[in-house]
């Protein structure tokens, strides 16, 4: 009998695991990084996308360059619950940022960052996710941005991984930057497949 | 031992609710009401849009807006599953309709609507949410139609809430008319993000 | 107490299907069949499309044939996790194949094939749903192909219904193409919502 109850608990364990891939648990509460309700980002302030072909000098391959990185850029806001590998953004080399402006300015208390697992990677590791990463609240695009907390995405974690900010309080921002500060690996390229910002409005 | 039980249950429970906002229940029966299956939006038939900037008369503005209006009443037959705050159509006031063509002709026994829950938003209430909404069915657009039942959507519910209609065997009907009376207080606009219809072939 | 522990391994049970359904229990292993990680449907060594309409002799219509007949195919290899009837590739009577480029030479140890359920259907019945299929295994575009084994998609299963290869060790291949043999009583076409390839990378 109590053998049983040890197995249903294991089990639900896995459900609960598996549901946590497909609809995360942030999706519960607001999410103020998303773009179908009202958030952006912000292209020129943001790190360039990776680009593997060389000569990108010729005008219609800059043109399309161009369309490809803003849309690779937004999809990181868009809010997928279901990560699909390769359909990411990425930029070069293993330092790079992500400037946002928010739904509403809001006090951030955590940030969601998104990633597929190992298990769903043909190689069994995921050398290009982020591995350090710190958050700058910005109230406007010019200021120089407060430094809000460093977090380590876990390699061996679930693909949703929500960190609380160490001084929610210390203001309302409007603006958000995810400055990635190295990867797990990959001396190439760094992806970034989903971020979200919760917090609270000024009441 | 019974403590551990009664752990178990209210976890399952908490498990069932999150499943229930990301795959509703509702997609385990037939949907007459699906795009993909043949349903469309009589635009023509239907409310318009809400469209908050003043000037439609330019003419760019307009085919903007019909591009976008199509897309968003298109949205609340396509069956989305996982709502986004903002992927929605809205109508102006509180009190609108949208008219669709369905699939097959059925008697329509009950139908869903799904609208994001008050956790997922910003300011933890739907305002802008259907409340009282009419179901009509029709054999063609012409037809007044016939009345098929008056419900409430519960804002502090689950995200899709299925309605079972009093008299499924008043008729076989090929279109569907769902007007919405009011809204949970905005005055401004009503929401709706998803709108389902199941039912019987007539055998 | 007992009777409880069956009643909560029965609904333990239900949640697990009902997950299945939207978050297929293969999409936690690679899948070396996926667009966005770089497979590609060939779609000159595919089947025709199914297309109902007689007249595809004047040039827009095949215009838009041609578009329609490769965003079809493609969406067989991209990957969805909740089906929606009518979202899928149909070819004319019941013998057809998809013949796609893999991501990374593997060795193919399982496939999955997806398809929406009858409970989901207006009819209660998926008889345009494949039903016997072969694999065959291809190192380049050339070749005749190596038989790796057929299977039985069961019209009473899962929607997604994951299938073990009987010689994984063949060989390493680059190609695969899916052999519909024949489907589950429609005379007129076969539907295929979603293909998925597993298997081990040469180490």
């Amino acid at each position: 009998m109590h053998m049983q109850m040890i197995e249903i608990q294991q089990e639900m364990q896995l459900l609960r695991q598996r549901m946590n891939t497909f609809a995360p648990l942030a999706d519960t509460t607001p999410n103020f990084a998303l773009e179908s309700q009202g958030a952006r980002v912000k292209h020129y302030l943001s790190s360039d996308s990776y680009w593997p072909q060389e000569d990108v000098g010729i005008m219609w391959n800059r043109i399309f360059y161009w369309w490809y990185s803003a849309k690779a850029q937004r999809h990181v806001i868009q809010g997928y619950s279901s990560l699909k590998p390769g359909k990411c953004w990425s930029f070069a080399g293993e330092r790079g940022h992500l400037f946002i402006s928010l739904s509403h300015p809001i006090f951030i208390t955590n940030v969601t960052l998104g990633h597929i697992t190992k298990s769903q990677c043909p190689h069994g590791y995921i050398a290009s996710a982020p591995r350090e990463f710190s958050i700058y609240g910005m109230r406007n695009t010019d200021e120089e941005g407060t430094f809000l907390g460093q977090q380590v995405y876990d390699q061996d974690g679930e693909a949703f991984q929500t960190f609380a900010l160490p001084n929610p309080d210390i203001g309302v921002f409007s603006h958000v930057k995810l400055q990635i500060e190295n990867n797990w690996g990959n001396v190439d390229h760094t992806c970034v497949y989903s971020f979200r910002v919760h917090g609270k409005l000024r009441t």
